[in-house]
C-alpha cells in the first residue's frame, strides 16, 4: 500500500505505486487491508488503489488512521474508507478462516503494529518496519511478546531487511536523546533541528527536552506542522501550553530560548530547511552562533544535497551536527543482531525477507540460517512472483504477475510509461532540435527557410554558424531528392534525421534528439 | 589541472574543468605547472587549458608523465607538452626566485609527490592527495621526511580535506591486502575483483597475491588494460611471464585458477563489470560459485548504481564482498588523525584546507587548530577568491575571479551554459510540447490544423483526447483574436504558451515546456 520515491531513472515523476492489476482481478478474495504504521512507504498508495481492490475494510491503529484520513482529503474521488480501529493486543476476524493478532513493535512512529495471521495452514507473521529498543543497561524491551508468538507456532515469518546488512544492534533511542540533550545544552544561540517529520517518537522527545531547557519550539514546514498536530490530537506529543510557537514569533524571544523543528534534513529543494539556507524564509535568517542539528540518516541518492546543506550552513557561520559525527539518529530498522534475536524467539519454519534491495534480503536470509532456520526454508522472492502456502510447504510458483512500476505524475497514474521516461532521459542528456520544413505539396519545394528550434543542446543564439550550416544542408538535401511530384514526408524526415544528426555529431560529438516536421501546403 | 565528474544538476555533460579566464590574462607570470600524481581529478583538464596558460613547463614524476602523455593522444590539437621529469627528493628551480622541493607522500598511485615551493616570502607546502601508511605494528611510515620539512619552516600548508571528517587513522593497505588474500583463499570458483583502475598500488598487490595462489589474471575494461600497461612499462606492476591472460583465455583454465580484474566498481553503465552483469560480455558469464569482490568505496552519488551491481550479482548466484562488510578498501585520503599528525610535524604558520566540500574543509580547519595552528591563521577559501601572501601575512583579498564550472560536452568546451542545463533539467522533469501554427500572413487565419509533437510529457498516441482538446482550443483562440490584418507572432506565441499551458496543468498537473512556432505563408 506504500509509495516509493522517484529514482534517477524515473525523472520528473512524483512517486511510484505498486501494480495491482493482478489483485484487481481477484478483488472478491480480498478480505482486508492491514496497515502496520502510518509512514508513506506503507500507506501512500492507498487512495490510488483502494477502488481497484474493491474497497475492503482497512485495519489500522489510531495514529495510522488519522494519517490516512488526513491524506484522503487530497483525493476526493477515492472511495470513502471503511477503517477498523485496532490496538496492539487485539485479535480480529478478517474472514471466515483468517484471524489477525496485532502486536506492538518498536519503530519511529507510535503504535506500529506487527501482525500474526492465523490461517488454516498455520500462522503467518509480518513484523512491519521494526527495530528493538534497549533500556539503560542495554537490555532489549518486550522480547516476551515475541517469545509468546513463537510458542503459538510460526509457519512463515516476513521480516524487514532494510538494515539487514548492518552488523550489531540498534542504537538506542535513549542514546540519541542523551546526545541531543548534550548538544542542546552546549548551544548558546538558537537551535534548529532538522529531521523527518514522520519520526514522531523522536520529535515528541525533542519537544520534552526543549521544555526542560526552557526553550520555545517553532515548527517549520507543512508536514512537520500537520504531523505534530495529528500526534498532539492523539496524545503522542504532549507539549505544555505555550511551548509551541509560530516561526513568526521566534524573534520575540532571546536566541537561547528558541528551538526550531524543521523539515528538509535530506536537502529537499522545496522543504523548510532549504528555504532558510537560501535566505528565502520570511522569519528565519541564519546567523553565526546558530546551532543546526541534522537528526536523520541520509537516504541513498540524497548524499549530494545533504552535502550542500552542510556546506551552506557552515558557510553562513552555523555550528552543524550530523549523525555522521555523533549518534543523533537511530534507524527505525533492525540490524543483523536484532533480527537474529527475533528469529530465534519466533522459530519460524519458513522465512521470507521483505523490504529492501535483493542484496539486503539475501543478507537477511543468511541471518535466518545462522539463527536456526533450515537452509532450504529461506524464501527469497522478487516482485511479481507468486507463492503457494500449504500446511507444510511454501512453494514459489512459476506464475509471473505484472509488477512493474506504476508511476504517478501530477494527476496521471500509470500514464508515464517507459517510452516517456526514455525520452526524458534522452532530452536531459543531449537536448533536442526541432526542424520544420514548409513544403509545397505538389512540387515538393521548400516554401521558406527551414525553422529550427532547439533546447538543451547548445545555445543557438551563440552558434549561428551551426544553424546556417544546418539550413544550407537541408536546402541541399531537398534539391538532391529525385524530382518527385508529391512529398513523401516519412522519407524526408528519415533523411533529415540521419543527415542533420550525422553533421551535428561530427561537429559537436553530441546526439540531440532530432524531431523533423514537414508542413505541407 | 583536474576534471570533475558531472552532477545531478549538470545532466548530459562529460565533465567539468576549471575556469582559467583569470590565469589566461596572467599567463606570462606562470612559471610552471606542478602535477602531484596521475589521477584524472588532478590532470584531466590539462589538454583543455594548456594552450590558454601559455604552455608552461610541466613538472611530473614518471608515471604521471606516462599518463598525461597517453591522454594527450586523444587531443591532437593541444600543444606539445614540455615535461620536466622529477623524482621525489629532487629540488628544481621553477623561476628566478621560486624553487620546488619534491617529496613522496603515500597515496593509491605510485610516485605521488608533495611539493614545497621555496619562495622569497617563505615556504609553501602542498601535500597533494595523501594518506599515511602503517607497518604491521601500526606505526606510520616516513614521518621523518615531514619533520624535516617542518624544520625548514612552513609559511602555508595546503592540505587535502577529502576525508577530513572521518575520525581516526587510515586503514593500512596491509590490512586490505590481508583481507583480500583471505577472501581469495576461501574462494573455490573464479574470482573477479572490481576496483578503480587508478588504484595502481593495490592492483599491483592483487596481482602478486594471485600469483601466490596460482591464479592467472585477466584484465577487463579499457582503462584497466591501459593503466596496467603503463604501470608495467615503468616497473610498478611486476607480473611474471604468463600471469596476465586475455579475458578470452579464461575458459582454458579451471575456475579456481582464474582471477578477473575489472573496471566498473561504481556501477558505471558502460564499464566492464556492468557488461558482465547484464550478460553482454562475450567471454565472461556469471555462474554460481563465482566470487565477486568490490574493492573500492562508493563515490557519493553512485549509491544506487552500486546497489544494483550487488543485487544483480547476488541474484545470479555470485558470492559478493564489498567494503561495507569487511576492510577491503582503504581510502587514499588521510582522515582527521593522520592530518593532525602531519600538521604537528610541519608546524605551519598558516593553513589552507584544499580539496573537498566546504564542510570538510571547515572540519580540516578545526583539526588544524587542535594541532597547534593559531585560530586566526586557518584560511578557508572558496573558488574564485584571491589571496595575497607576504612574509607575515596570508590575506584574502576582496577580488573575485571567474570560477564557475566550465563544462565539456562532446567537442564543446564551455558552450553548455547554465541556460542549456536549465532546459535539460526542465525537459527531464516535464518533457515538452511543440505547437506549430501555419497561418496566412495576410489574413491571420490558420491554413491547416495545428501540428503538435511532444516528447517526455505523455504518450500522445494514448491521449488523443488531450490532443483534440488542444487543437480545439487553439482554433478557438485564433478566431477570438480581434480581427487583425497581420499576424503578430510573438503575441500569438505568448497566448498559446499561456492558454495551452494552463489547460495542460489543469488537466494533468504537469507543466511541459511549450514551444509554439508560427509559420507564416
Amino acid at each position: 500500500m506504500g509509495l516509493q520515491f522517484p529514482e534517477e531513472e524515473t525523472p520528473g515523476i512524483d512517486y511510484i505505486i505498486p501494480n495491482v492489476d493482478y489483485l484487481e482481478k481477484k478483488k472478491q478474495n480480498i478480505a482486508a487491508i492491514v496497515l502496520t504504521h502510518g509512514h508513506y512507504d506503507h500507506i501512500g498508495a492507498l487512495p490510488h488503489v483502494l477502488a481497484r481492490l474493491g474497497n475492503p475494510p482497512i485495519y489500522a491503529t489510531s495514529i495510522t488512521k488519522a494519517i490516512i484520513e488526513k491524506r484522503a482529503d487530497d483525493f476526493p474521488n477515492a472511495p470513502k474508507m471503511n477503517i477498523q480501529l485496532v490496538k496492539n493486543g487485539d485479535e480480529m476476524k478478517l474472514s471466515n478462516n483468517i484471524t489477525a493478532l496485532f502486536f506492538g513493535v518498536p519503530h519511529t512512529i507510535p503504535e506500529t503494529t506487527g501482525v500474526m495471521l492465523k490461517t488454516p495452514i498455520g500462522n503467518i507473521v509480518h513484523f512491519a518496519d521494526f527495530r528493538l529498543d534497549y533500556d539503560d543497561e542495554g537490555n532489549p524491551h518486550g522480547l516476551e511478546e515475541f517469545e509468546k508468538l513463537g510458542k503459538m507456532g510460526v509457519h512463515t515469518f516476513m521480516v524487514d531487511s532494510t538494515a539487514a546488512e548492518r552488523p550489531g544492534h540498534s542504537v538506542s533511542e535513549k542514546t540519541v536523546e542523551k546526545n541531543l540533550e548534550e548538544i542542546f545544552r552546549a548551544a548558546e544561540g538558537r537551535i534548529a533541528v532538522a529531521t523527518f517529520s514522520s519520526l514522531i517518537t523522536r520529535i515528541a522527545e525533542i519537544i520534552k527536552i526543549a521544555e526542560k531547557l526552557g526553550r520555545k519550539v517553532a515548527l517549520n514546514g507543512y508536514s512537520m506542522k500537520t504531523n505534530i498536530q495529528i500526534a498532539q490530537g492523539l496524545g503522542f506529543v504532549k507539549a505544555k501550553e505555550g511551548t509551541l510557537i509560530s516561526v513568526e514569533e521566534i524573534n520575540n524571544y532571546k536566541d537561547d530560548k528558541v528551538m526550531i523543528l524543521t523539515t528538509g534534513a535530506q536537502g529537499e529543494s522545496n522543504a523548510g530547511l532549504m528555504k532558510i539556507i537560501n535566505g528565502e524564509h520570511r522569519s528565519i535568517k541564519i546567523k553565526p552562533g546558530d546551532t543546526f542539528v541534522l537528526s536523520s540518516s541520509v537516504i541513498p541518492g540524497n548524499e549530494r544535497s545533504v552535502q550542500t546543506v552542510k556546506d551552506n550552513l557552515a558557510r553562513q557561520g552555523a555550528v552543524v551536527y550530523h549523525s555522521g559525527l555523533v549518534d543523533i539518529h537511530s534507524s527505525g530498522h533492525a540490524p543483523k543482531g536484532d533480527i537474529g534475536l527475533v528469529i530465534k524467539l519466533l522459530k519460524p519454519k519458513f522465512l521470507m525477507p521483505v523490504h529492501g534491495y535483493y542484496f539486503m534480503r539475501a543478507a537477511n536470509g543468511q541471518t535466518a540460517r545462522e539463527s536456526g532456520v533450515l537452509k532450504d526454508n529461506v524464501r527469497l522472492m522478487d516482485n511479481g512472483q507468486v507463492a503457494e502456502l500449504t500446511k507444510d510447504e511454501f512453494k514459489i510458483t512459476k506464475e509471473e504477475v505484472p509488477a512493474y512500476y506504476v508511476m504517478v505524475d501530477g494527476l496521471g497514474v500509470g500514464d508515464v510509461e517507459e517510452v516517456v521516461l526514455r525520452d526524458r532521459r534522452a532530452l536531459a542528456a543531449e537536448g533536442m532540435l526541432v526542424i520544420i520544413l514548409t513544403v509545397d505539396r505538389d512540387k515538393g519545394r521548400l516554401l521558406k527557410n527551414p525553422d529550427i528550434i532547439s533546447r538543451g543542446f547548445i545555445y543557438l543564439k551563440d552558434n549561428q554558424e551551426i544553424l546556417d550550416e544546418i539550413r544550407k544542408r537541408i536546402r541541399g538535401l531537398m534539391t538532391r531528392i529525385p524530382n518527385f511530384k508529391e512529398v513523401e514526408p516519412d522519407y524526408v524526415k528519415t533523411l533529415l534525421r540521419d543527415q542533420v544528426g550525422q553533421y551535428l555529431y561530427t561537429k559537436t560529438k553530441r546526439r540531440p534528439m532530432i524531431l523533423p516536421v514537414v508542413i505541407e501546403i
